[in-house]
């Protein structure tokens, strides 16, 4: 996609060598991983193409959005509440954390052993190898985590941050503070767009939200299927790509493609034979982090669940669509985002609840815990996660990692040992 | 000490054998950092007393209270308002979290890249090594970081744990979920003592803790005289026993103790000579931890201030006692605790303005900045910190580490090294 995008990547003041090598490193990464797969839907060519543009077409349409007067807002966690920015005519978009870019950079501003993720988004903006970053008037951050809290204390120094207060209980005061949030928010995003958000609007946002909410429901429904009809690797792109994709046309397409599943299903066709059902759990999974799915995948597996944010956190939950009033909207707002069960609530035992129910549903032999090493709220949580599993009598494999490639073999040999005691 | 106290540490079911090889290497430990010090304030016999007997005398005063029917509240912060727990006729002990044991068994539970003072608290519980512990009828967690967050849901489950939501902004909302959690506090004290808080009794409580304050905050004052009158890990012993001494005669003593400093100082008289004036700020040192500033005071410097939580931020803002109504009281108490420069609020602009103040007030050369392995929130603030003492022109030298004693040689070069620079 080089060719064609160079004037554009460089009007984005990209470092441009940089950002050439690392494509060409993810291409090859994205033919290994998700292109030499047997059996795919033909749905996923449309994935394939979105994440072969994925700093080519979709910055463009970006590009051409703001220059028609409409804002650009970067997140990095499932708790900003996209209506919102949606309901104002802006567009949201996850931002760049899952590679291994810039961490030489990204360590001279904040202390090495900070969680991959955080070093990632650092150093894809202090490497300038992130167009969607470049191409952000805003970028939301929230204090779900204290390694995220304070990064963006310093990462305000290189772009325009704002921080949301996430609570960390669920009481009556929590909800009011969340609230004073959800409000503070709706000003700024006002603001930053010059627009008021109105009933119409957020009614028309929120619609449109959880239209892609309930694609991505029934794409979980189907995918549990026996035999599994698609690997879990795609669902997690899928579900990646949803987080930066045009909401409208993402849902449409992954529609067509349920549709396609629901064929497949039908016929009784499965993408992998004989391979043992497991479940991931835990930290988010953002674009490009590929290696556990794949080592999974790769050792007699199949995941046909994500219980991350980056899976069933984001999706499980609708805004309730029954009120008329702008007051009433983002009552349901607030009470909609305040039902995650994220690791940064304590205690937070409907997360224990959720995952023993999911791992049931979805009759897995065993669940893969994923930790990114110095993530503290799910490393400990990990913990409580083991315990809930095994009460239920469903096997755990806990696994601490980074965005590295140094451990892929020790892990697999782990993984490995994992799928052949449960099967 | 041991003799005459064995009985009650076994009814407190400790691990006898243990216990005795503690309280050994701690009286070796005290002796070869404390007792042997030269020009030492008659004062610190008290405090030398207070150490030799803290598990034994004050154990026995805390027994005898509960015998009478009062109740022990353990911490580990100073989020939680001593005021409340005093005005209903309780007690609150700050509990040991500063020494390396049982962490073979904390690591069970918790994951092993945890700081070193939640291993602490978690391991002197489950190895059954403090008798504080054993003491509290209730033992109050915060949410001020993740790993504290998250670890007191683990730890309930072998301690009667209750957990205070601290905010993480200081906004309107913040400070409104900040009263609710006092209020709950409240109750909550109210219900384990079963007995009401009043105006009067509250009243006295306030009185009493500020007393607590003045004092150190005289203490802080004349220790800055130069030459230094006393040493620094004598003043970093005074702010460690402030947490679990019986306040009125803790504040008496102290009183003492600062009327003999009023007096060196007339006369002139210094503890060290030429040493530099050193500052250090970070994390909380909790009894026994004195590694770093035993280093300092070894290598050519001595510490003239402790910016950290057993230090200035515990005793800089008191309670405004013009308040007549319990109501007025509480929200005398909610204003004082919400102006705690803990990092973890975001952002903690006035943690650094008070750095910068205090080090320029206590004329020191330079800021040693301790943060423990693994706490992200003071990690990542030091490197906030680290540039607004650059700004002006204080130099300044993190060191990270835990409660091992592994690394003192090569810490002892750095400092050094350091003190050589800033000379």
């Amino acid at each position: 996609m080089a060719g064609s995008y160079e004037a554009m990547w460089e009007k984005l003041n990209l470092d441009l060598d940089a950002h050439a090598g690392l494509l060409e490193v993810l291409g090859k990464f994205y033919g290994d991983i998700y292109l030499s797969q047997d059996k795919r839907l033909r749905g996923m060519e449309y994935l394939d193409f979105v994440l072969s543009e994925i700093h080519g077409l979709r910055i463009k349409e970006l590009q051409e959005a703001k220059a028609q007067g409409r804002k650009v807002v970067g997140t990095f966690c499932v708790f900003v509440p996209e209506e919102l920015v949606y309901a104002a005519d802006a567009i949201q978009v996850g931002l760049c954390a899952g590679a291994e870019a810039g961490f030489d950079k990204a360590e001279k501003i904040l202390p090495r052993n900070t969680c991959a993720l955080i070093k990632s988004f650092v150093g894809f903006k202090l490497s300038r190898l992130c167009p969607f970053f470049e191409s952000c008037d805003l970028i939301v951050g929230e204090t779900t985590c204290d390694g995220k809290k304070k990064a963006y204390e310093i990462f305000g120094d290189y772009a325009p941050v704002y921080v949301m207060e996430i609570p960390q209980m669920k009481q009556a005061c929590d909800r009011d503070l969340w609230k004073a949030e959800i409000l503070r928010f709706k000003d700024t995003i006002e603001n930053l767009t010059g627009r008021t958000i109105t009933a119409e609007s957020l009614k028309k946002a929120i619609r449109l939200i959880n239209d892609r909410r309930r694609v991505l429901q029934r794409l979980n429904r189907l995918r549990a299927a026996e035999p599994t009809p698609i690997s879990g690797r795609d669902v997690l792109l899928i579900n990646q790509v949803s987080f930066y994709d045009d909401p409208a046309r993402f849902t449409q397409k992954i529609s067509e493609l349920c549709d396609e599943l629901e064929q497949k299903i039908a016929r009784g066709e499965g993408v992998v034979d004989g391979a043992q059902r497991v479940m991931l759990s835990g930290c988010p999974m953002a674009i490009p982090n590929w290696k556990l799915p794949y080592i999974i995948e790769s050792s007699g597996a199949v995941v046909v669940g994500e219980e991350s944010c980056v899976g069933t956190r984001n999706t499980r939950d609708l805004v309730d669509e029954t009120g008329e009033t702008l007051d009433a909207m983002l009552d349901a707002l607030v009470d909609r985002y305040m039902r995650i069960d994220c690791a940064c609530f304590t205690p937070n035992r409907e997360r224990l609840d959720h995952i023993v129910a999911m791992a049931r549903e979805l009759k897995v032999k065993g669940v893969i815990h994923y930790g990114l090493s110095f993530c503290q709220p799910y490393g400990i949580e990990s913990f409580k996660v083991e315990k809930a599993l095994r009460e239920a009598g469903i096997p755990m494999l806990a696994i601490e990692t980074d965005y590295s490639m140094e451990d892929v073999e020790q892990l697999k040999t782990r993984v490995e040992a994992f799928v052949e005691m449960i099967r």
